[in-house]
């Protein structure tokens, strides 16, 4: 069977993109023209994902800007994951964790019924938290180790003996990872500490967020995310994608956007590991 | 203004009891009558909240159980939150947490719009991750600091220094407590360390999973989980109420496992807070 992570990797290569679009899609910040409109949202997600679809290797999915919509927002997350092409990587953003029992239940809404490739999990709750999601086999887990927020600092630095929690959390972790389908959060903004968090894990995924909107540098995410063969990371952008214009014309603003960040890495990777 | 601390514990007062029943429910766990039923799973809600609103001070909505049925799910959590008669605390147990304009989401969805009193989150993400909970002043936020489960040794008990991360969690996010709104999770599996939580947080609300199908101990919970007057924990139970009967008798049955954990509660409170 192919791993999750070496999936990972055909698409990468096919698509020449280590780019993530992140729809994550705020009612309040739709172009004027859908605001308020029936729909409006998964028209907007909808334009998005044909500007930037071949551009990319994945979607994520922030279940927190379709919750907030209530049912309503359950329904177009699962319009919007039918939107997506299969040969791409869709990663459901919902930074989920609980007891055994209750992953089970995130795992089978999310990955099962909804058919996600990939989760967001927090780490926090441990093994049996969890397991649910990496015995799905075929699909990823990209468990949260250092965030791109500001809040990073509370407790993932903490020293614990000689690492800080986010190394434990990689170094723990990846004693879990028996069908290869483990991945990494490791945000953009703190991009010297990336190549510490590869040095422990030589060959998992990384999911990046942090930069765009959030300021984190494309050259060292490249330069110290990527595994030896060049590979290993994808880099999300979601509101300096999305809202890119805020009229009519915001998918092809979006597409420009992607195509530019495309080029920046494709830049960085033709350097780097040419 | 009322503090949601304070709140919380005229509802303890008022109601006589510690006891949060877990709506964990389980479609497949269902009594035979009311599985595969339209509308069996609000059904069932509904008659466990009426044979049991006299015994408790909270109801705890699992949210994974109901994600697990798409925007159905969605459906039957508002539903069933609007059962839950006022004079009773509501907690959704969704345990979130992300960056902060996405944990904003969150609690515009779980707090304001679904108006559930407090939520479970996450604290691994820090400050900015939990803020936005925190900013809805009149609402409780139980923050994950000493899971039931076995996954809470992976991390929640490494060492940072002399504390462990339970304890720096609960250290830290006391600063971010302006509006006595804060609260913890705390495991019953773990009472030995119940106490070593209490003596950092003195004044804090516990909700306390992990007794009935988990093991933990009343007494102890009690023992070492109080305030000084003999208040502060909520004491969870899911399973072994919710799942007493799997006959027709199931609301009979849950009311009597209600009232006997009610019964056993007050009598350890009577015990040693006289």
């Amino acid at each position: 069977m192919t791993t999750f992570s070496s999936r990972l990797g055909s698409i990468q290569k096919k698509t020449n993109s280590f780019v993530c679009v992140g729809l994550d899609t705020d009612p309040a910040k739709l172009p004027q023209h859908l605001r308020g409109k029936k729909n409006g949202i998964l028209e907007f997600n909808k334009q998005i994902i044909n500007a930037t679809k071949d551009l990319v290797c994945a979607y994520k999915i922030n279940f927190a800007f379709y919750e907030s919509l209530g049912k309503d927002g359950w329904t177009i997350i699962e319009k919007t994951r039918a939107l997506i092409p299969s040969s791409i990587m869709t990663i459901a953003d919902a930074k989920r964790g609980d007891i055994g029992n209750t992953s089970a239940q995130y795992a089978k809404a999310i990955l099962t019924d909804m058919d996600f490739d990939s989760i967001t999990v927090a780490p926090y709750m441990g093994k049996d938290s969890v397991q649910p999601f990496l015995d799905k086999k075929n699909k990823g887990v990209f468990l949260l180790a250092l965030t791109s927020n500001a809040g990073a600092f509370d407790f993932q630095y903490q020293k614990i003996g000689k690492k800080r929690l986010f190394e434990e959390v990689v170094s723990t972790s990846q004693k879990w990872n028996e069908h290869h389908n483990l991945g990494f959060v490791v945000g953009a903004t703190k991009s010297a500490d990336i190549k510490s968090v590869r040095s422990l894990a030589p060959d998992i995924p990384f999911l990046v967020p942090g930069v765009g909107a959030q300021g984190g540098s494309v050259e060292e995410v490249i330069k110290y995310g990527c595994t030896k063969d060049g590979y290993g990371v994808v880099i999300n952008a979601s509101r300096s994608i999305i809202y890119a214009s805020s009229g009519k014309d915001f998918a092809d603003a979006a597409h420009s956007e992607a195509l530019k960040l495309n080029n920046e890495i494709n830049f960085f990777r033709d350097a780097l590991y040419p």
